[in-house]
């Protein structure tokens, strides 16, 4: 066993960039001291875990990142409800999370996740639907399914 | 050429969610109207074209949105730094656009590149080397060469 704890007192993300593979410390006090916005967030990306293809980005407040490991499921904080957003709640297309990451920074979590049907509240398969090419912004997918179907 | 060419007045990414595959609207309305934070920043995932990596997050505005799509090497806004971050400036280690996607809502980028050695400031590949293993957070990766070496 040549994995070290590095202790409590020392956490901070500047300190780690110089551990080595196999380094760990405690979820909480890591939790603790992610680099949260001044509303409390922290920007989420969401990864399908077997094709690689980047879904959605989204947001999470601690407690969201909680709920999401001790659920599975994927829950967000919505900004333009100002509520826990649990994905897949009124769709059916609900996330479930493979593994989750921090950045070195402790200021992005990237999320590998089982996407059931549509990520975008569009009915696509994921939010990046638009490219750009030249100078112009193109759309590049089609919803799986009737967007009016999508929400009960 | 059944493709649409969406009027400028028309220009909202609410409207752009019924569009059809090939409809098409100017690029500069399209970066205006992104969805900019207070600061005038926007949230980009820089993701490996082929290996379909997600490398890292970093932030840009308008006008390093607008350099990156004019000389092909990615430039971020350093929210730390409160300068233009351009991408391997001073490691080497530069990050070369292959496409630039823009999410359903105009409030996130998703770049696909080719990255030069590691996209991480600790010289690792990627920033995401801290994966969350039960109650524990553990250290992934090894930096690709010695840290102290990667900045001239």
């Amino acid at each position: 066993m040549t994995e070290k704890t590095i202790a409590k007192q020392d956490i901070s993300f500047k300190q780690l960039e110089r551990g080595q593979c196999g380094d760990r410390i405690s979820l909480a006090d890591c939790l603790t001291n992610l680099k949260y916005n001044a509303d409390g967030l922290i920007p989420v990306i969401a990864q399908q875990y077997d094709s690689g293809e980047v879904l959605m980005l989204a947001w999470m407040n601690q407690a969201a990142i909680e709920e999401t490991l001790n659920t599975g499921q994927v829950c967000y904080w919505s900004r333009s409800r100002q509520s826990y957003w649990r994905k897949g709640e009124s769709s059916g297309n609900w996330q479930k999370l493979k593994s989750m990451k921090i950045d070195c920074d402790g200021d992005t979590l990237l999320l590998a996740v089982d996407q059931q049907g549509a990520a975008c509240h569009t009915a696509r398969r994921h939010c990046f639907y638009l490219v750009v090419n030249d100078n112009s912004v193109v759309i590049n997918d089609a919803p799986m399914v009737d967007p009016d179907t999508l929400y009960k």
